[in-house]
């Protein structure tokens, strides 16, 4: 029989609860949950603890677990509840919270918690070597900063010993991929709390890893019917009212700045501009569909809390489109976006995507558009991943107000899951700013309009992509593709005349010239995830040949340099995934 | 002897206030000096005119200029003034307002006006064909909002009619190129009132213009050794204050907008941005010279009324870059920007560039930095410019109280000048970021920083280049590069083919399809200034050969579409300038 790793977790927090109750009397209980990865449970403690006291309470969780005490479920009334709970006023305030109902208390070792359970039935079902006390943390009573601050405890724990193994190994490999870490060793990128948090600057080897994605983005938009827009960042409230973002996203924008008398808001989202755009002109089924792409840099609000390196920003850039179709068009549309965005996916070599389909919200009230609308769009985003094959969930009631959508989830290298791709219907700004195109009747019409962005955000992009690469890009987004490195200080110059050679074939060469030792040398390539490190001495020279070593650690001598430029561009020109 | 249009502008203007006394006596005067391209004069009239009055008055002014009637000066006492000006308010006004000294009156045909001169000696030396009333606008005394609103008469004056009708002709030419006439014309971008004014919306056309445009730049940049950055647009005070923006710019800068506790700015310049990225390293001088360029979006504040299509905006996208670097580089770095700067120039066809040396305030209290950076500064943008050959002013003076500058000035195809590049010292931001690098010697040092901009900005380029090109962009910027155009409907099929081999050998095709006559096709392609029309019917079809109508009107029959690719394929990549 499957084990119920919730199950197991949440029994587990009990035991906790239990172990440190033995370890430090008169703690008062909080609340203890199943996580994602494992547990937490918040205390009052009668004295502060620290990561050191961790291990004790490990080892009195362990003598409980094997001593095999049953967790007995009993129903009781509210009165029996506070008679039982009587010196933990966090339970006592959980009671009075409880709606009416059944009340349910669970004991084990003579341990009794206020819980709706399930758990598992002996505390023997939870491994004792499958859990670890992670960390010690603050917590305030209800997540309010006016109520007590308590002291959570973290655990992991999963269903087996090889379970806990495999997930503190992904967490050491997340770890060592960690975007912000990866992010200042290969000098990509930088933020300045004092400047502002969450806030990206592009360093000079972020800027060419960007400059050559966007290029590719560019042209694979022109290729496939977009076009490229360029819009303001900041509109007057005008615009925002019109659209309804001042009405129903105004906590994710920034305050306004004045200018002469109005109030200027930076921008959440291109689609506005997008729209005035459109309406500029009259438009003809005959100029339909349209699908306008921008690199548009918004700026949303989020906590500062919740900001992280790459993958939690305050401003990002959007590789953000809008299609604007005709009701007949709307199908095709669809079908060719996730297309497109599968293709995207694959050339940067993500193998395992996954679709989120998520539908209209169950309660009327919470949404816009005509009920044949959301079933048209629906039925063409279903057709669309059926017609790819593509796996997908179903997301029921979980699409926006003015819209249902696809996610599309990719997985990286270490098995977690990305959301990179969005596509949404939206059925609010087309009515707000009164969008139109005359149809073959001569009638004026409502268009369908769909926004989109494939890769999400630059930003988080990048950041995904340094945490599936680990900095190993493929040669195209590389910012250095080639070191070249002397075997001596008697073959600098030639190793300049081999940058100049690479250079000049448009291969972003370095030329690592220093005095420094040549292992030193090759090692820094090796760090900075090089792909190729020519080194060139005597022997190359007459032959005008090169020793190459790989990034994978392979090494090939006596290499014509021409061959291996014309090796390189290949790779470039492919953007293939590999080296050789 | 030279004739000093200044001075027959500044009497004409005179014999403009006596013709209008004649017409509508009881006319008081305010002031009427001469400008640019003629004069005006500010009335406060007994009745209101318009434009239609104006012949009136020219007929007037000419029955005076052939009186021949000397222009007479006298030296008079502030009472004597006082007197003659007793019903002329404004005029009272003014003599209140002057300093002690000499008060002077010109006279002539017993019409006598307040004024410091000079004029010329006679009436008749004002040419009666080489004057135009222009406009009748309305004008505050004063430029204040709370004092009488007069009404001001503009001319255009001439030393010859020959001057006039060029100018009138250029005004004319100008009017036809004007940017926001062309840009709505050709779809190329928008503004919109009431989302905000000044700022621009691309179009897809205008989009493909800037892609070109900006991929270019991007590619030139890296071959010039420069590196790419790209930064936030927002920033928090702290940075501001440390730049000193919020001192000596606040009044450019927008309100700020609230996150968190802190205020934000939107960025009015790129600068503070890339010092901090700067400064996340330590430096040594093996690093220098750094030269990092981005295509950044800053926001300025610019009054509503000097808004002006492209030309005059409150965002607008810098080709910005910054050169930090020891002192010894200095010399060799300007040559290089000022040889890269005439290099894009040159590619995009400007002919005549002249340079303005702006040097160190007099006023000591007006600059920062020690004297010898300012001349060492000087001496290398001077040598830079004898180097290149290039016509330079000075402005004495004219510097920024951060370091002396040159700015490039292009003309345009009618011959007016534009200021595209600036390439401007600093020698205040390294201080106040306290920027340093460690030189050979091992001490900390305070490297060169060096502001440029070549195009100028995005936006400000478009405009130029629009006006100088008329919309007739070389075939390597135009949105339609080709149009193919079916002599009928039989060949519809056989168009979308021709377009299609056009699309796939990157050429930027435009089938023009619908059932229009051919002719009104040609006429609408000529309009869009397309470079080539294929024009494929029979004939061509049999022999796989079109018919090519070049954007000049020039035409080629029978011409194989292979060699019609590949010459439009070496334009492109050659950036040529003719279509031949």
């Amino acid at each position: 029989m499957a084990i119920d790793v919730n199950k197991v977790r949440h029994s587990a927090a009990h035991v906790m609860a239990e172990a440190v109750l033995h370890l430090y009397p008169g703690t008062q209980f909080a609340i203890g949950p199943a996580i994602e990865d494992g547990f937490y449970y918040d205390f009052l403690l009668p004295r502060a603890i620290a990561a050191e006291d961790l291990p004790g309470i490990e080892k009195e969780m362990r003598r409980i677990i094997t001593g095999g005490h049953t967790f007995e479920r009993k129903e009781i009334s509210r009165e029996e509840a506070k008679a039982i709970f009587a010196d933990q006023p966090f339970k006592l305030e959980l009671i009075d919270g409880l709606e009416d109902g059944t009340i349910s208390i669970y004991t084990q070792d003579g341990f009794t918690d206020l819980c709706r359970g399930p758990h598992v039935e002996n505390t023997r079902e939870i491994r004792p070597d499958a859990f670890k006390l992670r960390a010690v943390a603050g917590a305030y009573w209800r997540g309010d900063e006016k109520r007590p601050m308590l002291t959570r405890i973290y655990a992991w724990a999963f269903e087996s010993k090889a379970a806990l193994e495999a997930h503190l190994k992904l967490l050491e490999e997340a770890e060592k991929r960690d975007n912000r870490k990866l992010g200042r060793e290969l000098d990509l990128f930088s933020t300045h709390e004092e400047a502002g948090p969450g806030l990206i600057y592009w360093h000079p080897k972020g800027g060419r890893f960007r400059v050559a994605l966007e290029n590719w983005w560019r042209d694979e938009h022109y290729k496939n019917g977009y076009e490229i827009l360029f819009t303001p960042h900041i509109g007057k409230s005008w615009l925002w009212e019109t659209s309804g973002h001042l009405g129903f996203y105004k906590a994710g924008m920034y305050s306004p700045m004045k200018i002469d008398e109005d109030d200027y808001y930076i921008k959440p989202m291109n689609c506005p501009f997008h729209i005035m755009i459109y309406n500029t002109n009259n438009h003809s089924y005959r100029d339909l569909p349209l699908r306008w792409a921008e690199l548009g840099t918004v700026y949303r609000y989020e906590r500062s809390g919740t900001l992280h390196g790459l993958m939690r920003v305050r401003g990002f850039t959007q590789d953000d489109a809008h299609i604007i179709c005709t009701p007949d068009q709307i199908e095709g549309e669809i079908a060719e976006v996730l297309r497109f965005s599968l293709f995207m996916h694959k050339t940067l070599g993500f193998k395992e995507i996954k679709a989120y389909l998520a539908t209209k919200p169950s309660n009327p009230e919470d949404s816009v558009g005509a009920p044949e609308m959301w079933s048209t769009a629906l039925e063409s985003l279903r057709k669309a991943v059926d017609k790819e094959g593509l796996a997908y969930e179903i997301d029921e009631g979980g699409g926006a107000f003015y819209g249902p959508k696809i996610d599309l989830k990719v997985k990286d290298a270490i098995g977690r899951e990305w959301q990179l791709t969005t596509i949404q219907f939206d059925f609010n700004e087309p009515e707000r700013f009164d969008m139109t195109y005359v149809d073959a009747d001569g009638q004026r019409k409502r268009p369908y309009m769909v926004h989109r962005a494939l890769l999400g955000s630059i930003e988080r992009f990048f950041g995904v992509y340094l945490e599936h690469t680990a900095g190993a890009f493929p040669v195209w987004l590389m910012p250095d593709q080639a070191a070249v490195i002397p075997v001596g200080a008697d073959f600098v110059d030639y190793a300049k005349q081999v940058t100049a050679k690479l250079k000049s074939a448009g291969i972003r060469a370095l030329p690592m010239l220093s005095d420094e030792r040549m292992n030193a040398k090759i090692r820094d390539a090796q760090n900075q995830k090089i792909p190729y490190m020519l080194i060139v001495g005597q022997r190359e020279k007459d032959e005008s040949k090169v020793s190459v070593r790989f990034r994978d650690g392979r090494q090939e001598n006596g290499v014509e340099l021409g061959a291996f430029v014309s090796q390189v561009l290949d790779k470039i020109a492919t953007k293939a995934l590999d080296l050789h």
